[in-house]
């Protein structure tokens, strides 16, 4: 383990760091013309006071945050013991409701009958629909709309722990590039992912993408029945959760030598990388991120076949803001981490895809993985 | 394999049974005053059209379900490939929306302006305030508020699903009869539970509580670092998903022989599980047997520390409408199935829950979980 990673290892969010992020959240929300924030369980809580239910279910858990008020975490009675045990709980009144009663009149007592509140973006329609119904004069935004950028900037021990996850994905990529591709199936290549991600600290997986030959030119296909064979491209997309932090990395390799025209791509999607690397730098635009990587591939004659945005933040979640796609004008801001994926996809024939996390800091881009981009040849 | 089992893997909804759901759905909508269902990833979309994306992500994705036109399904472009490749997709018209627009006003194409719609439990606040943003003279139910039995009553092939996954909860369960208990930690227990469940077919784990002695109280304790002793109750509690349907099985054992207390609160519970099982038959309410059981409990002394609902249904997911709780007044019909779990807490002391998954059918309840409830003693 380097001494970053160690020292990321040792690391844990105090009761203290819990208490500022919730008061910075209800500042944030005021700052915003909102009353205050609502959250529910998923990155939000756990990022907010280290809370993270065994289950999401349909039991109403709401953490209501306001500049007047302490943190309120209103939980199902029976989950009440696992919530006053988080680590931030400290800095939480906790209150709970029982099975047969209304949990959504007990959280209307927490909120103001005109307010205006931030909802977690993954809330459960039905707990936002009960809250409407309770206090159909509230409002409410979605957290990455109203306050997008809350999660956006790490903390130095933040940006030592997606590194961390970073060495972990990389040390993985060295490790597949010594099994056997050809004449195995796509599930058995993504399960040796999933295995050396854990085997590398990693105590989630999110995805283990393995798209050989045509399969590569869908970029959300996952990993099929398709048995690799010599010379296909091969696209492995591949992340999770590593002490709470995330980690997404892309190379494509191939299976045997590679064509000229394979080769071509595989430069032009590097170069695209490379180039939309070489923009990051505080006060840039995240969509002018987008647009220099499209251009490298719009002119290199691929732009069509481009089909996605160039990348996505990432923190406790492995998919958040800053999104950086044509629209997004946030401008970057040092300590934001995202991934930076540009790729080009060719129907019925192979796909390339290349992607980094990198993280902005006052001199430019730093990447957080760090595994060379040419194109790997693999057995 | 049993034969039931057999027959049960075999079988897989075909089209037509996606197209007759969606259908039932639409129809079921305009009954319950709505103009039409909005379902977004989950199991709602899984046993409508047989769509699982890969991930459930912040990108919209919309199954649009109205009497007067046909399944339309929304996805992001990336992504249509899965889409268009899943069992009911024949029976639905797929569109894409890129990244960079706006997927709520592509949405807002397909829906009234005025309409009202049930929407997704689990769809997120995200989504739907994006559609209430789109088309503000809308208005939204939660799907299991406006159409709670949509999935409630199962079909013959669907309850053979269910009982192949009580058989192998059930092989789970026998199995772990034969492991170590005492000098061992809850979560070396529940991965061996994780593992035989997975030995036994399923392809999803979604909870393996070990609650040991003074653990078991909490009915939500997962499994955590305490070493299980001689002397303690040990509540097991462990389901998923086999062949796409759920398994949620409890027993509780002992480590070595219990007192004359354990046993006491032991044999209550198991009499109040199967007075409750003997009340099921069509038309009786669902509140009617979480009140059986609860006056059993209540009558032997132990009422206040039964805090939770007696049981929920199961089918696609591990928790669903029916709900066993007070309040429920839906009658009970043949074909639903749902778990039947009272249980007893003693906080700082052990907790029992006792926890079959039962089936309604004309002459009255079947269990589709087979093992014993006498109360085992391991080592």
């Amino acid at each position: 383990m380097s001494d970053q990673a160690a020292e990321a290892a040792e690391w844990a969010a105090t009761p203290d760091d819990y208490a500022e992020r919730m008061a910075r959240a209800a500042r944030e929300a005021v700052a915003a013309g909102l009353s205050g924030v609502l959250v529910t369980p998923g990155p939000d809580l756990f990022w907010l006071c280290g809370y993270r239910p065994t289950a999401i279910t349909e039991r109403l858990t709401l953490l209501v945050l306001t500049p007047e008020t302490e943190p309120h975490l209103l939980v199902p009675a029976l989950e009440r013991p696992d919530a006053e045990a988080a680590p931030g709980a400290g800095a939480v009144r906790v209150t709970d409701w029982s099975d047969g009663q209304d949990p959504y009149a007990a959280a209307a007592g927490l909120l103001r009958p005109h307010g205006r509140y931030g909802v977690s973006d993954a809330a459960w329609a039905l707990h936002l629909l009960g809250l409407q119904e309770a206090l159909p004069l509230t409002a409410y935004r979605a957290l990455t709309t109203a306050l997008p950028m809350l999660r956006a900037v790490k903390d130095e021990h933040e940006v030592a722990r997606l590194a961390a996850a970073g060495a972990a994905a990389d040390a993985t990529y060295e490790d597949i590039l010594g099994v056997r591709f050809a004449g195995r199936r796509e599930t058995e290549v993504a399960a040796d992912l999933a295995r050396l991600l854990r085997e590398h600290g990693h105590s989630q997986v999110d995805f283990t993408v393995v798209g050989s030959g045509p399969n590569g030119a869908n970029p959300h296909h996952e990993a099929g029945d398709r048995v690799i064979r010599d010379g296909d491209m091969v696209v492995l997309d591949f992340g999770g959760l590593k002490d709470g932090y995330g980690s997404d990395t892309t190379r494509t390799v191939h299976v045997g030598p590679p064509t000229d025209e394979e080769r071509r791509v595989h430069d032009l999607v590097r170069t695209a990388q490379q180039a939309a690397f070489e923009a990051v730098r505080p006060g840039v635009s995240c969509q002018e991120i987008d647009r220099v990587a499209r251009a490298v591939i719009t002119d290199g004659g691929y732009g069509d076949h481009f089909i996605h945005r160039t990348g996505h933040g990432i923190g406790v979640t492995t998919h958040e803001p800053p999104y950086l796609v044509e629209g997004e004008e946030q401008p970057l801001v040092p300590g934001m981490c995202f991934s930076i994926e540009p790729g080009v996809y060719l129907p019925g024939r192979f796909g390339v895809r290349i992607e980094d996390i990198v993280t902005c800091t006052a001199e430019g881009g730093r990447r957080l993985n760090g595994t060379p981009h040419e194109l790997a040849v693999v057995a």
